[in-house]
């Protein structure tokens, strides 16, 4: 971390500061320019509080070398995590496929998709059982008895199964859930993270809305902080000015979150465009821009008008997409080994 | 409502629809033009599920003539929604000013700030107690002594206090804090919001940092569904490309809410733009765009360099801007009274 | 296009509206509900101003539901536009790469340059002239000279040339200039669109950094209005909030575009996300998404760290590149001939 | 300015920047600390093209200390710019009013409306006669005819005129005109800027819809670097997600521009909401954050309905909005005296 001191600052102040950085464990180097005082701050800086530091009188800017995430960190865990649950692993290079019904509606369903998207080649099952609406009029899932019946599924299946929290108070009800997700309207909700932090299982964390990578990491980084190294981020389209999609997918993410840390990147491309027929492309850019695995909306009732999500492939279009997705990772495999 | 039916589509599919929508309690009204066949639907469509509607195989578009949102609208409550807390009155036109510490600190801090802000004419104490912050290693407030603190400025000043709850299992702690506060990130936080509802005191909602105008009220509404009618609506800064601010402040939601809704409309300069400088000046522009109030940070420790928040009045600051703020508003009334 | 008329709204009003989209050529169909009276208009309604007839007094909404655009539609022309310059063709399925420097700088660097790409398989020369900057103090380009130093190297290669107007009054210069490239700050300068309506040359036009994928179809509308039918949709990356990229390359742009139009969109990785390292995944997802082509600055001056935009690529990972943006190309199209 | 070098760079390199550096009349102050070598710059570092230093491969981050503006940068030339025009003054403390319709039709509605808004306090008349249109075929103002119509008026009335220009070709019409209006979608067609800084009058200068601060300061930069000082800023909204106003009003623009530049800056609350009503409370909300000056809106055809912008005032409007804006404006500098 470096700081910049404000011109003309009195050096009472000054020392003032150095040794209150001193009290943070934090070895202080000192730079006096013609223009102005630096600062310079060995250590662990990633549990400095920047904005306090910022918003000193005699302090001009402050600028971060040290990313203020640690855990989530690839410079201090190169390797790629890989997370397994059962036979899938998510991350280091594979591509993995997790599929299932926007909402879990009765046992039928959710087993019939379940054997279709496994049929395709899908290792994970997700499915809605705690929907979070923004009417508090429009239907919010099955709750406890979605997910029992996402465990009938399971069992029948053997797919270990995904599906969302929305408060730390369902978790008891999460103990033979494989992966917990964590929705965009969540990312922030820190006594969730916390909680999460506790648990031993990995979890799925979708980007926020209008959330920076950055602030992606930090969130992770919340349930890394508490022992729980099984994260899975999840990027789900971001909110723009655009409107002829719900969402803009962001695929710059990939690479670069792939850079900036060690954990698994998984596409959510149903919820980001909202719209089916974007489903199959962006699905196959998120493969060539370096995904770790995709997570895709696939229902089973083409008879029923009323339950085909606009984002929800049919499950022969799952069938389809899934093969072309493995042609693309392979290629690419294919591209890296000659290169 | 009005559903847009595709062209083409078979009547077979179309009166299945009417069928459906009949049993939601809708009455269908059905203009078949050269053009397209158009279905009006009357009765209280706020409880239609319109991604429901939209994603079916047989409609263009659905276009929404009633808001849906139903408590929180001006249309069917025309009058102004007056929240009391003790003497303090917040909306109907008057000027409420809620001031106070960033961050609850110790028994003499928070009861200094109370008496300062006091005396400007401030009536409600605002203070952090649960501080949500976006690093697991930042200071993350006093808790549960946080709000004890804040107990003994409101029992010394008579100033009824406001404090943010960051999960449902707080709650318990808030029995004698007068206005419950849900942060922006946690504005979406549905069973935080449904747990409020099941409250009878007033929550100061504030709108998230990529929430429409619209979001905001299906938040409200969340709370007023559980049938607490005691919300106030806090515009503080929405994320934009433009970084020279933290936030942009959105003054157009002040009139655009105050149209829409019949709920009290408060800002919030200090964390919206995150310069103390411009706090003054935003603040007034709030109160001539119409705001029922303003929450200000002020500090009160110009000795403590460390303590100072980028954001924060002195109280001397804050005295002079109450002043003027009040100047404005009266200049208003007095405008109003005459045209 | 549906116009819906305010609830009790007079006769003779409404008539007079009548009256006057007669005037425009237009049949008028009335649907009088018990809820609404709506207008369906039948005919050209690409000309009517929808924000003339949205701020009627007794206007409530309008809805279009043809676009606003019709050269540039895909339902009044569903084959593919595919431009041909020289031996080179973009759009139609094929996968068409533009390469070259940032800045035309020396005949030696720009025919270097061109002779590299064109082994490794462009068949385009890209090279900035004119450079639109936003500091009045930056380097401008080397303007005519840098002109004539493309047509060198066009000369030398054979390859088509492309290059950006920012003016009208530099079109003059451009008589061998081969494609005319609008840059992203120039999307919505109305006269220069006009003017290139006028050209009968193919124009790269940039999206805007803020503009929507309708505003940019319109001002491909401007120019293909003026009988100039050749233009080239490029998507270079939105503003957003995001920081950690330049821009946010937008790549559901891609199949969306190809549904609302039959002209060819080509991906531009190098100025959206600003970092070379991102080059190459968002190039290979934006192959995969369906792009018709790729516009990718490559530099040729290794030993010299100055030259290095912190965007372009070597000629080898430029040669790299291209190599396995055709393998996911090919692997595509035999996926497309299988299903 | 601020290199900072990266780690393990070679010192051939570093020297070879630093004489680089120098060979730009810099003075190139070394620190170097055990964490990063520093280099800090003395001098006119605006000409440094700091994307190109950005991308050397041996520099880890640049950071300015100096703004890239310096015309109109308020450090070199702290007191406040007034820009002239017969009788009106823009800047310094007063409140401008400019007011005239959209569009130019007649001799008689631009006669009218002059009259009107002058008889209400308005100094200065609006009127577009070149109209930028995002669609080809709406209408595009009245052009030289335009412009004709508004001279009449201004002989009529004696107030100075502003209109728009779109393109250098068009600049020997404006030789009557008394201030040259930019729009926002013109506000990087650095062409045009480059132009309007040769000329010799006042240029009223449109954020664009995605522009930063930043970057409307170095449009600014443009046209004073030509000589032409007299260049007023206006804030009309920038184009966020929010959907209920058509852009959202940036008032924060207001106090940060007045510390950054000594320029005048007015604000435009009939474009930014693109709603009459928001236009009162938007324009008094200007006052209270302290603008210069506000640029409105009027129509003066009530019984046609086609004529009504959605954005405009009628004159009985408009003439209450400019009483109750010089209240407020009067307010607050009769609160600047005793404070």
């Amino acid at each position: 971390m470096i700081v910049l001191i404000k011109k003309d600052s009195r050096q009472e102040e000054i020392n003032k500061l150095i040794h209150w950085l001193e009290s943070l464990h934090l070895q202080v180097h000192v730079s006096e320019g013609v223009l102005q005082t630096i600062l310079g701050l060995v250590g662990d800086t990633s549990r400095v509080d920047i904005d306090l530091v910022r918003s000193m009188e005699i302090v001009e800017d402050v600028k971060r070398i040290q990313e203020p995430y640690k855990n989530a960190n690839r410079k201090f865990h190169p390797e790629d995590t890989v997370v397994e649950v059962n036979s899938a692993k998510i991350g280091g290079g594979g591509l993995t496929l997790i599929a299932g019904p926007c909402s879990v509606e009765s046992a039928e369903q959710i087993c019939a998709v379940a054997r279709s998207v496994k049929a395709s080649g899908a290792t994970c099952l997700r499915g809605g059982a705690f929907k979070p609406r923004s009417s508090p009029y429009s239907f919010q899932g099955l709750g406890k008895e979605g997910i029992e019946l996402l465990l009938i599924a399971k069992k029948e299946t053997g797919l270990p199964i995904v599906t969302e929290v929305m408060d730390p108070s369902q978790l008891p009800l999460f103990d033979e859930v494989d992966i917990i997700q964590v929705g965009a309207r969540n990312m922030q909700n820190f006594e969730l993270l916390r909680e999460l932090g506790r648990q031993r299982k990995p979890v799925l964390l979708k980007r926020g809305l209008s959330s920076t990578l950055e602030e992606l990491l930090m969130s992770a980084e919340y349930i890394m902080a508490g022992g729980n190294e099984q994260v899975i981020l999840c990027e789900r389209g971001i909110r723009t000015f655009e409107t002829s999609t719900r969402n803009t997918l962001d695929l710059s993410a990939v690479p670069m979150l792939k850079q900036l840390t060690h954990l698994p990147v998984v596409i959510d491309p149903s919820h980001s465009t909202g719209i089916s027929r974007l489903v199959r492309p962006m699905s196959l850019a998120a493969v060539a821009a370096g995904a770790d695995g995709l997570m895709i909306e696939v229902h089973n009732n083409p008879a029923c008008a009323l339950c085909d999500g606009p984002q929800s492939l049919t499950p022969a279009a799952f069938d389809e997409l899934a093969r072309t997705a493995r042609l693309i990772h392979a290629t690419l495999q294919a591209g890296k080994e000659f290169s």
